[in-house]
């Protein structure tokens, strides 16, 4: 073995090299870079000599879904495509990576999380970050002017994972958009009923939807005294609000991005308002505020889109919110998020006629988010031309986390199969009636198993049946095979009956109907 | 332009920021957050000047899928999970990177395929080539023994695309494996039952199956005279012979891979053959072959295999074929692979029953592979423990191409969207009826549109009905309002009746079954 004692001097000496540099504090590129090299070794020692140093895992802030998971989480879809398509959405897909200059320049400060694929000759290329910039990539390239659309994939980003709390660094997202020139609010009032419908649907206890509008931010800046270049930095700490306290905004404001303490002051009084239609209608009325063109426009807007979600029947869950931001540049009017109001393990269907009764719901996270963004298409379009777009994107993992918390607690036990029936046998060396049966149900569409062994026991038959919740058991025997009949046993009554080999699959599907 | 000088001047500064931190070694984080800030520069830079630069494409080898692809991909999938759940398969799903030393020295010559993540600090990643060695890894990593499961995703390779022919760097697999100690061939032949039963439901034309086993072919090399360190890579050699002559073959054998030609000619007598169950026989009477203890094992193997298939009812499709020899590494028992042997745009369904006429029916593509793979999940498993494996994977990017091909030749106009009724109005200043009409349907579950204008004309909500395939228009006009009822108008009979505003659910419901 001289070619494993030689691996294992090089990977000795790589590890030395990788302690030095991390001694002499180097640049983390030139550690990454070292200890690259000596994971490969030790993926060659692992390979060379029939041991295995591999790490089993999944990368960071990514995993496996198991058939429980995924059971679970094709319920979740359901209920969301569902929704989409009472809606009159298509759907469109868009590949997992796009030319990274595609995705440059379009999240602000979040753009350092973006994955980007190692240069490997050819073009430079990273993973999508969201829906929303491939979508409108989409839209320009097709010279598209008007759409609805729904697109539910896997989108990246090399955030800090808190998985426990549904934030990974591969998630799904489930997004809803709206491009065309239309009337103000319409398709903005119906991205809010969606949210509404599919945050009911899924029974997950419950939420608001905080709205806002960029204009209204941006007009309340430039009053308070904000410098122009400095409204989309100081929206990125307004949208910390919700997690942080706003002694601890204003200090980032003032400090770290240098606005004047008076400035902040004022930002501070207007993000501590919320209401509804109401008080849209008062700073409407306040003399500075609607004196600003992006304010006023906003504000008159907003006053339009509660006229629809009043008619939508949504007004219970909406509230106008000041201090919502959002944190992605590129939106550009109305702007919204929803947020589960309840632990979620009390989130259960009942307990929710009694949520009036607590005075205020306390925000466990966001599920929900979008907003208008009209100049998004346009910076794709060699033109210019803009084509106006609102959605909204539903975020599941955390609603993934949240079902499967109720499904453990309780007692229902989920099938992970479909299988209706096993084709069994009661004797040995019956193998082949069980594989001709068999492929008689597959052909009438019945979903069958049989045992991969040729002389599985009775016993063992019937407990896999118990234990994947199949229903029906087809059993051949040589009794039977005399007789030329086929015993249906039921698995929850232990009934049985014989009924003629030659019908069996009308048999079979009438004893799954009953 | 002064803001675009500045900005310039902006950028210039912020680059001799990076430039300097880079020579004095900074923080890699240091250098990224100022590189954040340069970009950012730059991206306004882009929107300011109001003109782009961008490449308005997706990367090679990938597209996306409009509207009407998506309806015939999932039409192809309900097909394809069909019959999977037909055969009591779970599913799982794993994330689309794995560490890279996971995929390392699996793939062979292949390897060199896969797309690397770039090092941007943390570990090193590989977008997954394959959907069976993160199943492998999957079952190493929870320790499973036996399992049944399905798994469709998209897989990368950094091929050479000839997307014409439906061959992507991004492409989806579907994959059906068993995994588990079982009796021989019982799991193999349940995964060719699937291929047969697949392909004959999604109606694209005659196809075969070639079968072989890695043994045979080892058996088959050894007594030839092929030396053990050549078998993996003749064997790679071998399975050129779906694309070149054996000419072609021989003279990569002999020339580049420095095989004697007498064992190359050997080889060239064997992998001329083809059969069924009697190929297995007179294969087993060679007396040179049959001494060979592999060869031997996978030809009583191949024996059994062809008699449970005929209890399936598929040998008219399934052709044992010594030239099948399947590039990846991995493969240790019997191997297989699907070919459509028509012109697609002959394969209409009626054709079908005339197939067998022709004599030798033209191979133009595979559509399916698979094999028995029982030490793949032992090289993840720290103890080698060896989990029995067999799967199949259908290669469904060629199916799509030919269902498009299908679809674009025939009259029947594919719908995008499944809304069954526009809520329209017939006058001015409707909308808020309209709004409160709709929302009340979306409550009762029926799939409905309203358009996102103050006042449409009439003629224009109708024209969307036709154009989109909506069978059903619910008016509301100031006559209707009246009289207390909404028009219903059949889009493709025309036909209109007045029905109470009360009962408009039930009404709606009972017009679209009629």
């Amino acid at each position: 073995m001289a070619d494993k004692a030689e691996l294992q001097e090089a990977i000795k000496a790589q590890g030395e090299v990788v302690r030095q540099l991390k001694a002499e504090k180097a640049s983390s590129e030139q550690i990454a870079s070292e200890v690259a090299k000596l994971l490969e070794l030790k993926a060659h020692l692992g390979t060379d000599d029939g041991k295995h140093s591999f790490v089993l895992k999944t990368p960071k802030g990514t995993r496996d879904y198991n058939p429980k998971q995924m059971a679970i989480r094709d319920k979740v879809f359901n209920i969301i495509i569902g929704c989409f398509k009472r809606h009159g959405a298509e759907t469109i897909d868009t590949p997992v990576f796009e030319l990274k200059e595609t995705l440059t320049g379009k999240y602000g400060e979040d753009s350092k999380l973006i994955y980007d694929l190692k240069d490997q000759g050819g073009e430079l290329l990273s993973l999508r970050y969201d829906l929303t910039v491939p979508f409108a990539r989409y839209l320009a390239m097709n010279k598209i002017t008007n759409i609805k659309r729904y697109h539910i994939a896997k989108v990246y980003r090399r955030d800090n994972p808190a998985m426990t709390r549904g934030r990974y660094r591969e998630f799904y997202q489930c997004d809803f958009d709206i491009a065309g020139q239309y009337d103000p609010m319409i398709p903005d009032a119906e991205c809010l009923k969606i949210v509404h419908e599919i945050l009911s649907d899924l029974q997950i206890g419950d939420f608001r939807i905080k709205v806002n509008d960029r204009r209204i931010l941006d007009g309340m800046f430039s009053i308070c005294g904000v410098p122009d270049e400095k409204f989309r930095t100081i929206c990125s700490t307004v949208d910390k609000l919700d997690k942080a306290s706003w002694e601890e905004v204003k200090n980032e404001m003032v400090g770290e991005k240098g606005l004047a303490p008076e400035a902040a002051d004022k930002i501070g009084e207007y993000v501590s308002m919320q209401g509804g239609a109401d008080l849209a209608e008062k700073l409407l009325k306040d003399p500075i505020l609607s004196q600003n063109k992006q304010a006023y426009s906003g504000l008159t807007d907003m006053k339009e889109l509660f006229k629809y979600l009043e008619l939508f029947n949504v007004t219970d869950k909406v509230i106008f919110d000041l201090s919502l931001a959002r944190g992605l540049d590129y939106y550009t009017g109305v702007i919204y998020e929803a947020v589960l109001t309840q632990n979620q393990m009390e989130a259960q269907p009942q307990k929710q006629q009694n949520d009036h009764s607590t005075d205020e719901p306390v925000s466990v996270g966001s599920v929900a988010g979008g907003g208008r963004y009209d100049g998004l298409v346009g910076m794709f379009d060699p033109k210019g031309r803009k084509v106006p777009c609102v959605g909204v994107s539903i975020g599941i993992e955390r609603i993934f986390s949240i079902m499967e918390q109720k499904a453990e607690a309780s007692e229902e036990k989920i099938r992970t199969t479909e299988t209706q029936v096993l084709v069994a046998s009661a004797q040995k060396n019956l193998l082949e009636e069980r594989l001709k049966l068999i492929s008689e149900l597959w052909a009438a569409g019945i979903k069958a198993e049989v045992m991969y062994k040729k002389n599985p026991k009775l016993l063992s038959q019937l407990q896999h049946c118990e234990e994947t919740g199949i229903q029906l058991v087809a059993i051949v025997g040589e009794q039977e095979l005399k007789d030329g009949v086929v015993k249906l046993r039921n698995v929850a009554t232990r009934g049985e009956e014989n009924v003629p080999r030659a019908n069996v699959v009308e048999e079979i599907k009438r004893a799954l109907q009953s």
